[in-house]
């Protein structure tokens, strides 16, 4: 029995699943918070479900890695590391250079360190653990799996921004998305439930958690994208400000006596729905004060506008939809959010029914039976998806 | 006969237009361009037609409103300057303060003076301006017109930017939005057409000229606008860039050494169709090359898709749409233009018919007879808003 690893690497984080291949089951996961702090966690949920606990200080991320390992086969996971047939890692920016994810060569990893300018505080760590995991699981095939190789597709008319051009040629000035192993996979998902190829199909999906984006898929190729050259741009979020003037950020710079990096700081941690609400960046603590305090209620409705423009923005693109889906966080378990977004898309006939809708994290169809454009709940699944791309790819 | 003066002051531009009122015909008009220049040049275009031109070296503001005024007389347009009973100013900026047009009095000229944090290139030489023709005209009473007013009865949740809140309360960092003048005109000029009132329509307008932006009008009230804090933001323009990834801007500004004023420049300057076209703001000179050149076509197409997916965002926050109004430069003459968005919208019953959309710088319905959302090409007349507004508060 194969056994896949699908690896998510952040700059504090290391989140992993192990996989029984093909048939998609998970055997275990877990996570290590706190790397190279003070009371670093780490975290394994077994097989049966019992959930482990261990901290120590200062756990590196040559160490996270191991503690993973020496884990899976401690409690019995797994008997030799050589179980573990392959490893797929998350990686935050693929540029222009990874239309798909690819078998990790040489020349693939050093492709991913010089991509650091797009993402410099993801792929130099998640190129480290792929050496790592190398180092550790020396026969294990190891794949990357880019959160912008689904935008790579996407036609120049939107992945260019209108500045001059050689911007483009000279620095890779242009949208390149995020989310997008979620998308793809709530795609994916959403056509198999749908009963009709991909291919056949509008779609708008809808990753709405602490970071949101919305993707535009025209009959299996993304079309357009929330998410900009960084994830700062598109909806609202958590704690990021999504779309906003940039003269008004040099104008705040200035009165402020910031300098332009400390402004994108504010503007990445300080702002959505925190910034406006001034006590929260997660939706729930707002639906739970927004009767007394009219911030946290401005926060909630701002952010069902943004979601609701984007969309109608997206059917004018696409010319029409099959389907809504909604993911991550918000998407999978805010049922007053999903009324709401649905309830201002009625006019294209875009209807949740409150009946349908009052669940958190399933996979449902939440549009009336016989709607003519569906809406979908589907719980995303990017470890999934890695380890299916790692699959493919070494076959 | 009582004669009204609309001033349309920029930065090195001064241009006029008199009118007989309450008949609302145009007597004479004129510009004085390149002022406090080298070659200042001083037009005007008499009752009869005819067009005259004069030349002289910096020409300051003050004496341009002067050789006006002197002109008006020597062509014998006007026997005695107090027959100008009104004088009616664009002012760029008029902040939350200012929710409709307003009479001058010493507190509205104060008040013009302190917004020009919003518009530093615009409000300073529009005060001025008043004040010259409080000299020259003592006795006319004079009226100053915003671009903003119309936006200031936005709600919150589009005015608002998702940032700290703060921001709000202590710079005014919200959506001012721009135009608002031809927005204005535009939409009450549709409701005659439609013969319907204002209050009952939902209007998309969309000012296309070498600046665009549209608004959302909700039964008579502006609903949103792509512009922003400033005009950058929104669609895609002649020279600007319209909405980007702010997190972009500073990562060009690194690669590029310049300060953030420097990348402000250059989305105002070197940006939108300018920028990717490498070859002319001007949709027209697009036009003309685009089957030999991919970027002029793409520029065209990049154009196109902004706009459409604005209108799209628009519909969305609607709830449905009554009308399509296209004016402005682009707007009133993009013959090619104005069929392409149409076509791209289809999907929500918008048309154009071809047969009907052959001219320029006329007022039409362009969609089929019997059309659900009707489109129509209405030339702005900002002027006339402009005197209109005079006449409003001076009764």
């Amino acid at each position: 029995m194969a056994k896949t690893l699908a690896i998510n690497a952040g700059s504090s984080t290391l989140k992993w699943k192990l996989f029984s291949m093909p048939e998609e089951t998970v055997i275990a996961s877990g996570m290590v918070d706190r790397l190279n702090l003070p009371g670093s966690i780490f975290k394994v949920k077994l097989p049966d479900g019992k959930k482990i606990k261990e901290t120590q200080d200062n756990i590196t991320n040559k160490l996270a890695a191991a503690m993973v390992l020496t884990r899976l086969k401690s409690y019995g996971i797994v008997k030799h590391l050589s179980e573990i047939t392959g490893v797929g890692h998350r990686v935050v920016a693929g540029g222009e250079v990874f239309k798909d994810s690819a078998l990790i060569t040489p020349i693939v990893l050093k492709q991913i360190k010089e991509l650091k300018d797009y993402a410099p505080l993801h792929n130099p760590v998640q190129a480290y653990y792929i050496e790592v995991f190398q180092q550790l699981l020396p026969e294990a095939k190891q794949v990357a799996v880019f959160d912008t190789s689904l935008y790579t597709e996407m036609p120049a008319v939107n992945y260019m921004y209108s500045i001059p051009y050689e911007y483009y040629d000279k620095f890779g000035a242009r949208k390149y998305g995020a989310h997008g192993t979620s998308h793809r996979y709530v795609a994916h998902r959403t056509a198999e439930i749908l009963g009709k190829p991909l291919s056949d199909l509008k779609l708008i999906t809808l990753h709405l958690g602490s970071g949101s984006s919305i993707t535009a898929f025209d009959h299996g190729h993304a079309l357009d994208t929330s998410m900009g050259f960084t994830p700062l741009a598109g909806v609202m979020m958590g704690t990021r400000s999504g779309d906003i003037d940039v003269s008004l950020v040099a104008f705040l710079a200035e009165k402020l006596h910031k300098t332009m990096p400390e402004m994108i700081d504010i503007l990445n941690h300080k702002s959505g729905l925190l910034g406006i609400s001034e006590l929260s960046p997660d939706q729930r603590d707002l639906e739970k004060t927004q009767d007394e305090r009219p911030k946290s209620k401005l926060a909630l409705q701002m952010f069902v506008d943004r979601v609701v423009s984007y969309v109608g923005s997206y059917i004018a693109e696409l010319g029409g939809v099959d389907a809504i889906v909604f993911t991550a966080g918000s998407g999978e378990n805010g049922v007053e959010m999903r009324q709401a977004v649905a309830d201002k898309l009625n006019y294209f006939g875009i209807v949740i029914d409150p009946a349908k809708n009052d669940f958190r994290g399933e996979e449902h169809i939440v549009s009336p039976d016989g709607s003519k454009i569906q809406v979908l709940v589907v719980p995303t699944n990017e470890e999934l998806m890695i380890v299916r791309d790692v699959a493919r790819l070494t076959k």
